[in-house]
């Protein structure tokens, strides 16, 4: 016996839906690397298409069938970056919901890369954030966009500049001179309020061809704070980081205009209609609230404004 | 001695910022109500300004002294609205930033209102999520939207089809006449997977004078899936709101277009060019993940697809 | 010149402190196994010790050497469960820490087991949150916890029966015979409310070489509730999965009961001393808050109480 | 026509129940105050009884009743805090489940408080995390719990001495003599890691007559940590908690053992067998995990170890 189909009726309110899917659907993904061994994530997918009005609803199963397809298929092949992942389940959605104009896929994930303490160069691991997401429109090019979240620490150039006075201060009563007071407060950065910083960039791109690998994303955010920070620290790596912390302190604003700079100056490739978002979140250790800044830009626009071709 | 101000610096890298402010800021809010006792909440702000490429940082304690100057007026005047609250505050940043072109001020919150069971007519309370935003740019009028989130039950169409077939044939096995059967069917709904659906409807409107009350969208959402819920239900509430559920299947498509179709007939007033955001999502009984859908389209859009002026 | 170690002073105010370390720690964890892939995972950790009154600070980078030793030596050990795991990291605290009296480590993860639908038989995946703990005292033995929480669907029977008391009177008054109804009742389960449960198991044991493996205890879970849930239906699969969900309605509180009958047939090699958890909370569908239930025991006091040996 | 009562039922598998009862219940509690405006929260409750092992289930809407009883007193009595709240459901429950023998009622909430900010005297607001349990038997007391979890800053003294260290060396070098550098940094503390911490404090008591006050324990850990936080910081101010962060450098483990100093000395009335949990997390900047410290023990114990009584 065959079972009803509801959902291929006509629906009594026709009016067309913008995206139906499912959302916090968990894939383990596992991309091929050419020479290494695979990656693993548990990535949190959601999957939608379009629906005209005369349709009553999208048989969701085959968002399914999409992705296991195409999830079956990246572990064979020999490299795979996760937004052409996204990109191909977004083209085999429409493939399969044949009344769909339109599909995107987006998914998040926590990605895990080892690194070096600073000083004593012990391994340790650190997590990151990374999202990938991919829309098509039929007959179109697909627009495919990837991003990170790296954490570090940012030091407020505000307070610390008051600290600083108040040592020039206090160290012109002692009548210590002023050449070797600038000396001193050259060499040695003075106490300010520090934190938990969380950097972000993502880039979207229509066309193939362009890599926007997560690896460069990383570096460039991980430069862009006061310091990096790092999950084990013996004496004089924390030594370090603290210093090097000092040395650069920096508003929200600073790091968004520093992460600005460096994408110009790192993805030469990419047309300039590709889509830049840059942001930075302070956990603001005087505050409960948390300061913020951001830049949406197309590349194009950073260049002009840079001034970099 | 004057405090150094390193935020009126002349940045090194000249680059516009999008949106400079601080998230997640926590106030008690007293909304003032003719003839009624205010209204309190805890609502979470996120504040912002643009920043122009010449300025090294916002001076962020501002946003502060706005918030709370509009805040102390509130519950003081006869009524306020709480999308009004919010296009007041984002003025007062115009004023106080000089530098900047355009402001933007979000506030979600929890609001309670109170209901009767629907059979038992006992009190009892419910617990929504409103939220409210506003962005002006200088010289023209705020965009205010206000929208909210209300939880109600779905009763899935599809499976029960199904289930009322299995029904269907088993009575005739057992040699129960047609007409009979019909009947029954008429009178008593089929089982089906059900559970804890979301609505979700936002309105946009760039113009003053029109009325968009939380509690004619709360009203709404309320309408739209196959059941209200309710904290408190006896014996007898339970029955009746089971059985309300089966009686109005509705997968998540229908719960968008049915709440479309209650916007256009309730908010005539509504300028063409107000922004409407439905959503529905469904918390799956039978799966892990939820099911999505959502409608973002103008009012005119809205009413000329649905035929209604 | 040596670093200054401000950890090793002795404090003020003398206190013992119960626990000290860190939390949120987030390691990428290799399990292997014999004959199969390894199993990886990120898992956060949260890992202490005990701190005497005359010692001012714990070192806590010695927490992250004993976890990377460990880890690094888990990856190429012939098999490994979690709760050994953490076991092993705890007993190299005691090592390192050697003030410490006390060590103890805790581990939650998301797992994806492979499945297939119940009728089409396709491929699925399902992700479990899996937690261990481990705690030991110096000179004591290991004692270790293992725990599970899984979603499957529950059926109400109370708002079930009242249906069925409704279906019964509407086929008296359309004349069907009593006989019929019955044998109609009991083929066709009527409507209920149902709604995604998470049932919960964790046990805790206090020696060597009794395997409580977790897909002992997810398997126990995945048959106590009214049915599984999949994230893959197809049309048949779901018609079957809502059909048992109806045929087997429970309460929160029989599913914890239907829980501890099953662990205690199962588990038999468990010392009575072993103590289990037992937890079911009910996203109900017809309310916005949660139903719940639990029982804390000795597996000597569940075998007691259940007559079972 | 009665509607079947299917919880009233025996069940199959005859086991007690530890707890069987509600989760996430959202309610709005107005505390009376004497001579001030009433306090009015959205709280959180849980709300458990025990069930013994020949009854079904547990009528859950019982629990709403008693609840809405209190809370509707609690507006009208002159003085109420939330533990003493809390203690009336517990024991309206064990009247209403005449089956049980112990009731649990445990909430939590957001407190906002008003404050000075610490040099400009400004108005500014702070959200406190509060919560409160009720426990009791039937036929005992009612034990009660109060908690809050406050916000504030911590400045690592293990970098700072580093820094010292550094300083010191450099203004050596600079031939800057011994004295003048004690006085020196004496005078401006050196730069360190610092971060958002959260201090914790629960008070247990099995006797009435005791007032352990909300604004007491939010005091207590005030105190406790480097520095207070603010919402709203001028310049001046800024300076100031950053200055004060900076001489007042704490450990995780020293911020417990001051809490524990100051409930010793604040709270004299309360008996020996009071259950004192104390708790301090770091959000540190350097990590992207948290330091945790922890004191669970009797007001006896901590008298005793600090040689108070």
């Amino acid at each position: 016996m065959a079972l009803p189909d509801v959902q291929a009726n006509n629906p009594e309110i026709k009016i067309n839906l913008t995206r139906v899917g499912v959302t916090d659907v968990k894939k383990l993904v596992e991309v091929a690397r050419s020479g290494k061994r695979p990656i693993i994530f548990i990535s949190t997918f959601n999957i939608f298409v379009d629906l005209p009005a005369d349709i009553k609803g999208a048989n969701l199963s085959r968002n399914f069938e999409a992705i296991d397809e195409v999830l079956e298929e990246a572990t064979s092949a020999p490299v795979y970056e996760i937004e052409e992942l996204c990109g191909e389940v977004a083209k085999r959605l429409l493939e399969r919901h044949e009344y769909a104009s339109r599909a995107e896929v987006d998914m998040k994930s926590e990605y895990v890369i080892k690194r070096k303490t600073p000083v004593t160069q012990m391994n340790c691991q650190e997590t990151i954030d990374i999202f990938a997401d991919a829309t098509v429109e039929r007959g179109s090019e697909v627009i495919k966009v990837i991003g990170a979240e790296v954490l570090g620490i940012t030091a407020c150039p505000c307070a610390q500049e008051i600290m600083r006075d108040k040592a020039k201060t206090e160290l012109k009563n002692l009548k210590v001179k002023k050449a070797t007071i600038d000396k001193f407060l050259e060499r040695v950065p003075m106490a300010t309020h520090n934190q938990r910083g969380r950097g972000f960039i993502s880039v979207g791109v229509n066309c193939d061809g362009v890599d926007v690998s997560l690896d460069r994303i990383i570096k460039i955010i991980h430069h862009s704070m006061s310091s990096e920070l790092f999950e084990l620290l013996k004496r004089s790596d924390e030594a370090y980081v603290v210093e090097q912390a000092h040395l650069n302190p920096a508003f929200v604003e600073d790091c968004v205009r520093d992460m600005a700079m460096r994408v110009v100056n790192e993805f030469k490739e990419l047309p300039d209609n590709s889509v830049i978002t840059i942001k930075q979140i302070n956990e603001e250790s005087i505050h409960r609230h948390n300061a913020f800044a951001e830049r949406v830009a197309t590349m194009g626009e950073l260049r002009k404004e840079l001034g970099v071709n």
